[in-house]
């Protein structure tokens, strides 16, 4: 039962670190612009993502592993609209 | 010795995710303006990175308690920043 209550604590903070992309990706699509976005802080980004979806994997946790693909799927977004728009 | 593999891993994503945010905080710093970035994002941000923190402590995994003490530490440099030039 306790593992449940800390999962949840886990998706709930996913959630709340994801929700805090949109905006981003909202403002980009919107625009139409990412020339303010950095190509080696959006690589770097999508680099550090997919190797915590690696390590999520590795140690199974589920809150980390949703949250990374989440997130990676938005980071993804930003990073094509701004090839895109380049 | 798989468990060393494993955390240095977790370790290497930390920290890649983390210097992302570097370029924000500098930019931020030097302009001396934080207008472009929402207070709902910051704050929502913050949070997450919170009970990131304490969901880490919860299952003691090193590399994620690490990488949210750092990315926590930068996040509120720039919600300083944006009250202090607000």
């Amino acid at each position: 039962m306790e593992i449940d209550y800390i999962t949840t604590l886990g998706l709930i903070a996913g959630l709340l670190s994801t929700i805090a992309y949109l905006p981003q990706v909202i403002k980009t699509w919107k625009s139409k612009s990412a020339s303010d976005l950095s190509w080696s802080m959006l690589i770097t980004l999508c680099a550090g993502i997919i190797l915590w979806l690696v390590y999520a994997t590795y140690i199974q946790d589920i809150p980390l592993i949703a949250a990374n693909i989440v997130t990676l799927l938005l980071a993804s977004i930003i990073l094509v609209l701004k090839i895109k728009y380049n």
